[in-house]
């Protein structure tokens, strides 16, 4: 049993016909099953998107500039780049927007629309510029997991012997290519014998943390105790958590940091209990054009996802995220090294 | 729309044959069915307890008491007032042991057995001290809703015009007899005009907050937004909690209270945003024999609630309860008054 044993969440494949697709792990189906989509084109990949099949920010960052290499490869009558090229820059707008809290989404179109942009101004050839996507994007792949086995090494670093670490969502290899951020932590921490326990929360309404956190780390072999979110306060104040760390999915100027929702309740609580609180993400998640969180737009999803049967004259407030002040988080953790929040 | 939608939880009924039964409402079928159930014999009355059909400290409470009047009235052989007594000392060891950490199971136990002594003091007749049960499960369902309508009283006078509440689990009418501890505070500050919104937490993992409260609420016509557990720390963030009212399973001498998992999080999230937090609860919530809350036994209930399906390799923890430090809670309003929880 080790991270040998998980599936990479997002890949570029070919297809029968010689069409390269995207292939992703369906993560609406886990724990139950694990299976996969080949995604084959931009409103297939953006469909993923917003219905978490595909999630995790450096996961739909990586999705989201597969999404231009889908549609250059098979969507686009375009006759030559430059056509291609104007049609990608309207696609890129409706990819970019398909969520809009993590920023590693629209980093990632972005990055493959200036791939495409650079290879339109050496060719005339539509097929060279799909070529270059797709390339970028297996590049983003590998690009993604040495920087999660970096942040992985610098966050193992700050742990000692025996740590018991709590973990909110799915900062794991599911919301990456591979590897993971804040579960990046744990497997560098874990081969080096140093975690006794992961508190997974369950992390409502989606239930990421029940449904992919601990199936992915049970499938890697670390010790892993699910609780509900709300128990999180209890067994920090017995005594049986020595860090949190979690992903991110925008990280400001400033360091104040947009993450799950529930993530800043759990800082407030490490506050409280004297825990330090990392925030683990690669430097794709940092947003420095936002100078503090009350300016990261929130995405707020549908009632049903919190309750199928909500009583009559009841209202439902579905936040997806919340923001982290930097004066809670204790150090973010990059593929660069581990940084104060407030000089990132 | 109005309190008066709200349905009685727990009565002594009489059944066709003339046999004097409980009736409750089954909890568990809300929000989608207001169903209620017979319930005939202690052992059903156990059952119904375990199970959560019937929940909430002071509802137990009743019901801890009414198990030991349907036992006098449905299941005793005994031919004496003595024999009967004898019979109910073993029962009661079983009923108030069904739940370990609200403590007005064992006091609503204890209150009948003193009840059934009298009787059989006073009589050789069984079916006189099963009268007297009966008499006085009437009799606690009466001083219940008038103890839970003072608590509203003494409650709405600690909260203002337009005030936003949040609250945990279910301390609401249907935690009691009628009316509620924390939504009887909500109820009568409504009744004032007072009440601008109620944060509903879902309470994970029975959902309490999102099956009950909210449907109370709503069918109460008091305006219930529902949120997840992991949502309260956004909410108070944005300025849009005003107090936190909560009930409570049990007080200790030194004010220290255990209620429904996750109310202590919310305590330490109240102290942080400024916040006031109250715990309205009956006097017979009080444990005055535990010195603190290390003292309160908290019961852990099966991993199958919080998921159906657990990865392999991980494992739950489900603690029903929390403790919530007497330095974390504003006030306790009782239906004696509002105290400093270090002087209940």
């Amino acid at each position: 049993m080790g991270i040998e044993n998980l599936p990479r969440t997002i890949e570029m494949t070919e297809s029968a016909d010689g069409r390269r697709t995207a292939r992703i792990v369906d993560q609406r189906a886990l724990p139950r099953d694990l299976s996969y989509s080949d995604v084959k084109t931009h409103r297939e990949m953006i469909d993923a998107v917003k219905t978490l099949a595909l999630r995790g920010a450096p996961a739909i960052g990586i999705g989201g500039a597969a999404a231009l290499a889908l549609y250059a490869e098979n969507e686009s009558g375009a006759d030559d780049a430059a056509a291609l090229l104007s049609e990608l820059e309207t696609v890129a707008q409706s990819v970019s927007t398909a969520r809009p809290t993590a920023v590693n989404l629209s980093w990632g179109v972005a990055r493959a629309l200036e791939v495409a942009r650079v290879a339109a101004a050496g060719t005339a050839a539509a097929s060279a510029v799909a070529d270059a996507l797709v390339s970028d994007v297996r590049a983003m792949i590998e690009e993604d997991e040495a920087a999660n086995r970096a942040i992985g090494a610098f966050g193992a670093e700050l742990l000692g012997a025996g740590t018991r670490i709590l973990t909110h969502c799915n900062a794991g290899s599911l919301a990456t290519a591979f590897y993971g951020t804040a579960l990046g932590v744990v497997y560098a921490a874990h081969r080096q014998g140093k975690i006794d326990m992961v508190y997974a929360d369950e992390t409502r309404p989606v239930g990421q943390g029940a449904r992919l956190t601990a199936w992915e780390l049970g499938r890697a072999g670390v010790p892993c105790t699910l609780i509900c979110d709300n128990m999180a306060a209890s067994v920090m104040a017995a005594g049986k958590v020595d860090a949190v760390v979690v992903g991110a999915d925008r990280i400001c100027a400033n360091g104040d940091t947009a993450n799950k929702i529930g993530t800043y309740g759990l800082a407030v609580l490490a506050r409280h209990h004297g825990i330090p609180f990392y925030v683990a993400a690669p430097t794709s998640t940092i947003d420095a054009s936002l100078a503090a969180g009350s300016q990261i737009p929130i995405e707020e999803r549908a009632a049903t996802e919190v309750s199928a049967c909500i009583p009559q004259g009841v209202e439902v407030f579905n936040p997806a995220f919340d923001v982290t002040p930097a004066n809670l988080i204790t150090a973010i953790i990059t593929e660069r090294g581990v940084f104060d929040p407030e000089s990132v």
